[in-house]
C-alpha cells in the first residue's frame, strides 16, 4: 500500500468494536431513534510511517521528518466525540519517536499524550505504537514530536476538530482555511542540540525561514517581487517551497485557522485591507473582537473570521513576521487570492508591516483583549492551592546555560513518570516535590545570583479535583537588562488566564485585579518580559502532565515542570508505553507489579 | 568525576566477586602457589558516556559521536583472560545505542556482541547498558556502533588484547604503536541514510577525509607541504585534526597495529624506506612475510613489524591511500619521526605512492600471501554443510537499490533475534531459512535479471558443532561491467580462509585448490570483483551472529545474513537486552516465558 492509498483508507471511517459499542450506547440513549445520517461519533484510523526524507521547505534541500512522505504530516479532521487511532510506525533508523496531540485533553487516556519520559516510553526504531483517544472539544489543534528536538526536525501537522455534525458554531462562516505556522533551520537538530548542551552554550540563532503549511523562502520572499525581482524568488508554484495561497471567493466569510508550532519564533499575522475578527483561541471561543493583526506564540492557535468585501478584482498580501526577537528572517508573504483572479496578479497595496519586534505594549494590548465568549465555563471562585513558578536563566555545573523554575532545571528521567508511578517505582525520579515558591526578596530585574541552581526531575503532585493557581513569574536572564517572552503550555488541561501584570506579582496589589468574570480558557499562555501571568485550573484529569515553555530549545534547556494526580485512576496503559527503563525491568522480573 | 578521572579509575583493576572467583579457581589449580605478580586475569571496569559533540576530525568542525568527550573513543587495553565491563550510558538525545566488540568471540556472552536487532535491544536514550565479556585471545581489535550507520558518525575506538603477563609473542619487538583507520564525511548519517534509502538512490560518495586515529585533513595533506605550501595545511600540531605522528627511536623493532573501521574505503598503508613484516591478521598469527605496503579492508586488522634501521637523522613519510574505488581524497600522510629529530624536519624521500586503485592483481597478490603461522589451529578436514552466498545488487520494490544475498536483501526485524529465539517467539522474523544456494545458471558477469528480489530476515540455523563451509560468490552489480570488493565479517567466530578464485566457484575445478594445510584464521575476508572466497568455520558458539559486508552503506542496503545455533545453551541474558519489541510485550504479559 503506498502513502496515497494509505491516506485514502485513513480517511474512511472503520467500524471496529469500540465504534459498535458507542453506537449501541447512543442508540439506547436516544431510544433507538438515531440514524447514521445524524451525529454519530466514528473511529478514524490512520496508519503513519515516520521517517526522514529529502525536502525543500524553504527552497533549500534538506532532510525533514515526514509522515507518509508528506511534510507537514497529514491533517487529521474529525468531529467532536470521534475516536482517533493513529498507528505510528517508527521508520527512523536510529531514533525513538512519540507524537503529542497538542490541546487534546486525553481524558482517560493520559498514556496517549505522546510525551517521551512522561506519558510513555519512546517507540523504538522499527516498532509501532498505537495512539487511541477521543477528541471531545471542537477547535484548532495540531500534533508534533515531543522527544528531544524532533519538533524542530519537522515532525508536526494539523488536527482540526469540528462540532458534531448538525451542530452550529456560535458564528457564521462559509468556508475555512487552515494555516500551520513553523520556523525552519538549515542546521540539523543533532547540531542544534549539541550546541545548546555545550559549554560555552551555542545558541541556535534565528531561523532561516518562517513556513506557512511547511512552505517558505530563505533570503527571499514573494515580497521581494513587490519591490524588485530577485532570481531566487522566481517560483513557478509547484515547488515544495512555493507559497501556500489562500484562495477565496468575493463576498464570503472565511474562518482562518492559524496554529503555531514554531520552535522559537513569536509571529504576527495580518492580511492587507482586511480586518480580522478573533473568535477562537486554543479550542475555546473568545469574545469576538476586531483587529488588524494578531500575535501568535508557539503552542497557540486562533481562528479569525474575514469577510472578502474588498475590491474583487484585486489580490491582497498575507504577511507573517517575527516579534519578540530581533528578526533575521524576512517576513514571509503569501496571497489572499480573490478568485477568479490569477495568482500572478500582485496586490496594488503594499504588504502589511509587522509591528516593531520589541513593541511589547502593543503585544500586551492584543493579548489582554482575549476574553472568554459569553456562556463559556467560568472558573471556580477560589483555589485550594497557589504555586509560584519563577522563570530564570542560570549557569549550572560550571557554565552550562540552563533555564530553571524555582532554581531547578528540568532534566527528564529515562523511565516515564506515568509508568513508574503506576507501578510504584520510586527510584527513577526525585521523590521530593520541587519548591512551590521562590524567595520573597528575589530580584527579578537583575541577572540571577545563581546560588544552588541544579537540574532535577521532581513532580508537583495534586489531589484529584484540587483547584490550582499558578503564578508564572518572569525575570531577568543571565544578560543585563534582558528578559524574554515565554509561551507556557499545559498538557491535559485547559486553564483560565486570570491576569497578567508587569513586575513581581504582589498578592496585596494584584490579587484584586484578577479576572474571575470572563477569563479566557486556553492551553498556552505567554509571560511577558519582567512580568507575571496568573492561571487557574482544576486538577481533574488523572495522569502526568508537563507544563512548560513551548519554545523547543528552552524546554531542551530545562524550562518546564511536571504535574501529576490521580494515577490510581489511570487504567489500561498499553504494554508498549511501559516497556522501557526501570519499568520494563521491574515488570519482567516481578510480574505481580503489572498495573 | 570528569572523564580524565574516569579513565584513571577505569584502568585500575577492581576486585568484585567474579574476580575473586577466578582468583580462587586459579589458586586451587596452581596449588595456592600463584601470586598477584603473575598472570592473573583482572576485571577492567569502564564507564562510558556516549553523546554527540563538536569536533574537527579533518579541520572542519562537525559533530561526532564521542565517548567521554573523546574521539575516537578511549582505547581499551587488556590481557588475555581479563573481563571487560563497559557501563555504556546513552546520552544521545533521541537515538538508541549499541557497541559491537569487533573480533571478540563472546563465548558464553552472545548477548554482549552489541548488534541491534540481533544480539540485544538498542539501549534507549538516557538508559545504561552494561557489557561484560572476557577477552580470550590476544590481538588487535576495535569496537564500534552497530545500529543504523552510527559507526560512520564516529562511534569507534581500539581494543588491544595482550598476552597474559609473562607470556611471549612468537616474534620480538620493543614497543608497539596503534593506528585505527577510518573515513569521514561532512554529511550527517541521517542524510547519508535517507539518500541510500531513497528512490532514486543517492550514493554517499567518496569520503571527505581518511583519518588516522581520528585525525585527517580535507583537501589538504601534509604531503602538500612536500611540493608546495597550502594555507589550509599549515597546522601547529595541537589541532584536533593535526596528524598522529609515529614517534620511534633508531635501531629498534616496532609492532605497528593497524585496524580499519572505515565506513567504505579500502586502504593501502606504507612507510617510506621501511619494509613491513606482517605477523598478525584479525588477532591471529600469520606466517611472517615482508612487503612494501599492505592493503587493509574495513573490518580487518594487521600487525606489522618495522625495524628503524634507516638514516637516523631523517624522518620518513607514512602514507595511507584509497584502493578499490577511484579516490577523491588525497592520500593522508603522517610522519615516522625518528627521535630526537624535530617533527618539522620533512623527509627527503618522497612519500610512498599508493598503488593504482584498480590494480586488483596486486591486491590479490597481497591477500593470497596471508597464511597461518606454524602451529596455528588447523581446520577440520571435512565440512558437514556447504552454503553458497551470491552477492548481487538489485532493484527492489520498483527501483530501490539494495544488496541481496541469494536474492534476499537483509532487513533486520525490530525485535532482536536472540531474545525472540530464546523466548520462543516465532512472529518477529521469517521462520523460513533463506536459500543455501543460487541457480546454477546464474550469470555473474552481467547485471542481475532481478526476478523476485525481496527483503527478508530469515536465519541460517546450524547444529551446534556443525562444520560449515561458505562460498561467497561475487557478481556483476546493476551497472554493466562492474563488480566491487566486499569485506565480509563474521561475528562470534574466526574462520579459516580456504581459498579465493576468479569467476564462478566450480566444485569440480576449485575444490582441489582449497588450502587445508595452512589457511589463515580471520574474522573478516574480502571477495574480489567477479570472484569467490571459500571459508570454513565450526559453529560451536551458541548465539545469533551476523555475517555481513563491513562496508556500512552496503550493510544498510541489506548486504548480510544471520547465523544462529545452540540458543538453548545461552544463559543469563540481561533483562535490558530483552526489553523491547515483542520480547518485552511477551515477557510482561506472560512472565512464565522468562528465560
Amino acid at each position: 500500500m503506498n502513502s496515497q492509498e494509505m491516506a485514502k483508507v485513513a480517511n474512511q471511517p472503520l467500524f471496529p468494536m469500540p465504534f459498535l459499542v458507542i453506537f449501541l450506547v447512543l442508540s439506547i440513549i436516544s431510544g433507538f431513534g438515531i440514524t447514521l445520517s445524524e451525529a454519530v461519533p466514528i473511529v478514524r484510523h490512520y496508519k503513519w510511517e515516520v521517517e526522514y526524507m529529502f525536502w525543500s521547505p524553504d527552497c533549500v534541500e534538506n532532510v525533514v521528518m515526514g509522515i507518509n512522505s508528506q511534510f507537514p504530516g497529514p491533517t487529521i479532521r474529525a468531529n467532536v466525540g470521534d475516536t482517533i487511532i493513529v498507528e505510528m510506525i517508527n521508520k527512523l533508523s536510529t531514533e525513538g519517536l512519540v507524537i503529542h496531540w497538542h490541546g487534546i485533553l486525553q481524558k482517560g487516556t493520559p498514556w496517549a499524550d505522546g510525551t517521551a519520559s512522561i506519558s510513555q516510553c519512546a517507540t523504538n526504531s522499527g516498532e509501532t505504537f498505537i495512539y487511541r483517544f477521543v477528541v471531545d472539544k471542537a477547535g484548532t489543534y495540531f500534533y508534533h514530536g515531543h522527544l528531544g528536538m524532533q519538533r524542530a526536525a519537522g515532525l508536526y501537522g494539523s488536527l482540526i476538530v469540528d462540532l458534531e455534525e448538525g451542530k452550529k458554531e456560535p458564528f457564521h462562516y462559509d468556508e475555512d482555511i487552515n494555516l500551520l505556522l513553523s520556523d525552519w533551520w538549515h542546521k540539523s537538530i543533532q547540531k542544534q542540540e549539541v550546541g545548546l548542551s555545550s559549554n560555552p552554550m551555542r545558541w541556535i540563532g534565528e531561523p532561516e525561514a518562517i513556513l506557512i503549511n511547511g512552505r517558505g523562502q530563505t533570503n527571499c520572499s514573494i515580497a521581494a517581487k513587490y519591490n524588485t525581482s530577485l532570481k531566487q524568488c522566481e517560483l513557478k508554484g509547484d515547488e515544495q517551497c512555493a507559497p501556500f495561497i489562500l484562495q477565496v471567493k468575493p463576498n464570503k466569510t472565511y474562518r482562518i485557522r492559524i496554529a503555531s508550532t514554531t520552535s522559537l519564533s513569536a509571529l504576527n499575522f495580518a492580511i492587507g485591507n482586511h480586518q480580522l475578527l478573533v473568535v477562537e483561541a486554543d479550542g475555546n471561543y473568545v469574545q469576538p473582537f476586531l483587529t488588524s493583526d494578531i500575535d501568535i506564540y508557539s503552542g497557540e492557535s486562533y481562528s479569525v473570521l474575514i469577510t472578502t468585501d474588498q475590491t474583487p478584482s484585486e489580490n491582497y498580501w498575507v504577511s507573517i513576521g517575527v516579534r519578540g526577537r530581533l528578526p533575521k528572517t524576512l517576513s514571509v508573504l503569501t496571497l489572499l487570492n480573490y478568485l477568479p483572479n490569477s495568482v500572478s496578479k500582485l496586490p496594488v497595496s503594499p504588504p502589511p508591516e509587522t509591528p516593531d519586534w520589541e513593541d511589547y505594549a502593543r503585544s500586551k494590548n492584543f493579548t489582554y483583549r482575549i476574553l472568554a465568549a459569553m456562556g463559556s465555563p467560568k472558573p471556580p471562585v477560589k483555589s485550594n492551592r497557589r504555586i509560584f513558578l519563577l522563570n530564570t536563566q542560570n549557569n549550572v555545573n560550571g557554565g552550562f546555560v540552563k533555564w530553571a523554575i524555582n532554581n531547578i532545571s528540568l532534566a527528564l528521567p529515562s523511565t516515564p513518570y506515568l509508568a513508574a508511578m503506576k507501578i510504584g517505582i520510586n527510584t527513577t525520579f526525585d521523590q521530593n516535590p520541587p519548591p512551590e515558591t521562590f524567595p520573597e526578596d528575589y530580584d527579578i530585574n537583575n541577572p540571577p545570583p545563581n546560588t544552588n541552581t541544579k537540574t532535577g526531575n521532581g513532580v508537583y503532585q495534586y489531589e484529584l479535583g484540587e483547584i490550582v493557581d499558578v503564578i508564572l513569574q518572569n525575570a531577568n536572564t543571565l544578560n543585563d537588562k534582558n528578559s524574554e517572552i515565554h509561551p507556557w503550555h499545559l498538557h491535559g488541561h485547559d486553564f483560565w488566564v486570570l491576569g497578567y501584570g508587569d513586575g513581581k506579582f504582589s498578592a496585596a496589589m494584584d490579587e484584586k485585579k484578577l479576572n474571575l468574570k470572563n477569563p479566557p480558557l486556553r492551553n498556552t499562555v505567554v509571560i511577558f518580559p519582567y512580568g507575571w501571568t496568573a492561571i487557574r485550573f482544576v486538577a481533574d484529569n488523572p495522569g502526568v502532565w508537563p507544563f512548560h515553555c513551548h519554545i523547543e530549545p528552552h524546554l531542551h534547556m530545562g524550562m518546564g515542570v511536571v504535574f501529576a494526580k490521580g494515577i490510581h485512576k489511570v487504567e489500561r496503559i498499553p504494554t508498549k508505553a511501559l516497556a522501557c527503563g526501570e519499568t520494563a525491568k521491574v515488570l519482567i522480573n516481578n510480574p505481580t507489579k503489572k498495573p
